[in-house]
């Protein structure tokens, strides 16, 4: 059976506009917004390619979660409300069986966010995946990374090093209980009321896909400022606990990418205000640089995470 | 040398913003909008691949200038302002000569039309390019593929034919005077003011990237209405014209896609308030379908123009 550009994404992705910020979705050269008065519009992009992003063998319904997950994790991590998307999807050929998954996928974590589809193009290459992202937060609100002060206390809304985990399991690593590391790894849920949550209260923050120490990095220098994490404050999961001490590798918690836990920064006096749970795990300080406090030793940690196309 | 993803973005794309609308731009999880009142926004999204939508020996600089145009293109389409747009890389490798020439022809574009690059990502893979392209417009006033009314004239801004001759020169047609087919085939010209001036007249519209045929077809679709073209006054320019001479091939300027000239329809009454240049090429009928009248038969073309996964 062929199917054309727009037969496709009208088969498996045009569902009814639910959200009342979207005026028009899939079917014109445009789709239209109307933004409410007091509110900005906050948009984000993230792409992922098979092979760098993801397996070949991937599940396609995982796929399609993931990646819009990742896309409201960055809406999360402003502290906005998601309101739509955009799909550009490169496909080698027509399986239909594959896009049936993959928008279940998608569309079932679109549904949960009330989130349309509103638009998207369809292409034929190597996979490819690019969604956009749509999302309010009222002006002069939004969670920033350049807005940590010297002093805030650091939190992060959940465990970390759970997806990195996933990730070894998938390489072959043996895990008594494997299950909640890979869910993490195939399925994570962007932590989209944790960022509404804590919009009043914080001042930076950062959605951690790209490891704890790189993205907190992020914060720091946008900021001008450094901080001292205290890695026995770090909540682990009891199988990531279990890891460390088999391997030794104490650093994945902080380096490994995947997680979309929320890094935000708190002034003191805010803290208690906090309405969510959450891990406080170390303090903004003057002095440039991430510290580690690890078994009585300050460690400077030489991590970046994971970078595309650094060499 | 290497160059981090962020690295990357901030050295070759970067710019100052100098929309009012762009509130923050690159460098945190999300770009900040702020729409005025009485305006939506225009939201699109367009994918070009290697091999599929350009010559692997393209140009990098038409390539960045293409990729950006056909975006605008689908704005103009709609009457929309320009604003802001996201641009999503997906790169074999770190080819900085390749790099700065694909910025400056897709960052000289941006700066004609006052169009900030608000965000993006950079990931590893088969060349894939895909923008995002935001623009205002008035509540209520964007032109849609919808409203085309029984007894509307049916206009084109410019020639058509033109990117489709372009393309059999690229292909090995020789021709005297190649320059300005080649031209509209390399650096397309979005029809951005065309689209605003006759936003207050036209009805629907639409641009003709598919090819003519195609795209009037969308119109018809959604519109629920046929039309009928007058071949004889479709606006072909000399190449093209000697080109369908010594083919026979005439129906490349209703078929070849990859010209971005907006196919617009306008009440007779509004007719003579047009404030552009344009050409009256057919009138929308009550009955369905696409009728070609030319040497004084009609015939109803089973033309799809160009669409991808077509079988």
């Amino acid at each position: 059976m062929a199917l054309s550009e727009f037969g496709l994404i009208a088969r498996f992705f045009t569902q009814p506009l639910k959200n009342a910020v979207n005026q028009l979705g899939i079917g014109d050269d445009c789709a239209l917004l109307s933004i409410p008065a007091g509110y900005q519009l906050a948009v984000t992009t993230d792409t992922m390619v098979e092979k760098v992003h993801f397996f070949p063998d991937v599940s396609p319904y995982d796929l399609g979660h993931k990646l819009l997950a990742v896309n409201l994790s960055d809406l999360a991590s402003m502290g906005a409300q998601p309101v739509a998307v955009t799909l550009a999807l490169t496909l080698p050929c027509i399986n239909e069986a594959w896009l049936t998954d993959f928008s279940a996928g998608f569309l079932a974590l679109a549904k949960k966010h009330n989130v349309d589809l509103i638009g998207g193009d369809t292409t034929q290459g190597h996979l490819t995946l690019t969604v956009q992202a749509f999302g309010l937060v009222p002006k002069a609100c939004a969670l920033l990374r350049s807005t940590a002060q010297i002093g805030d206390w650091i939190y992060v809304t959940g465990t970390v090093g759970d997806a990195g985990l996933g990730l070894k399991i998938k390489q072959g690593y043996v895990c008594d209980n494997p299950s909640e590391a890979l869910l993490q790894f195939n399925q994570p849920q962007p932590c989209v009321a944790e960022g509404l949550a804590i919009r009043p209260f914080a001042h930076a923050c950062i959605d951690i896909s790209d490891g704890l120490a790189a993205d907190l990095g992020h914060i720091l220098e946008k900021s001008a400022v450094g901080a001292t994490l205290d890695y026995d404050l770090l909540p682990l999961s009891a199988p990531v606990q279990r890891y460390i001490e088999q391997t030794g590798d104490w650093a994945l918690p902080l380096t490994a990418g995947d997680d979309y836990q929320l890094c935000f920064t708190v002034s003191p006096e805010n803290a208690p205000l906090l309405p969510i749970a959450c891990q406080k795990i170390g303090q903004i300080e003057a002095e440039s640089g991430l510290r580690i406090q690890r078994m009585q030793q300050i460690i400077t940690l030489q991590a970046t995470g994971y970078e595309h196309f650094s060499g």
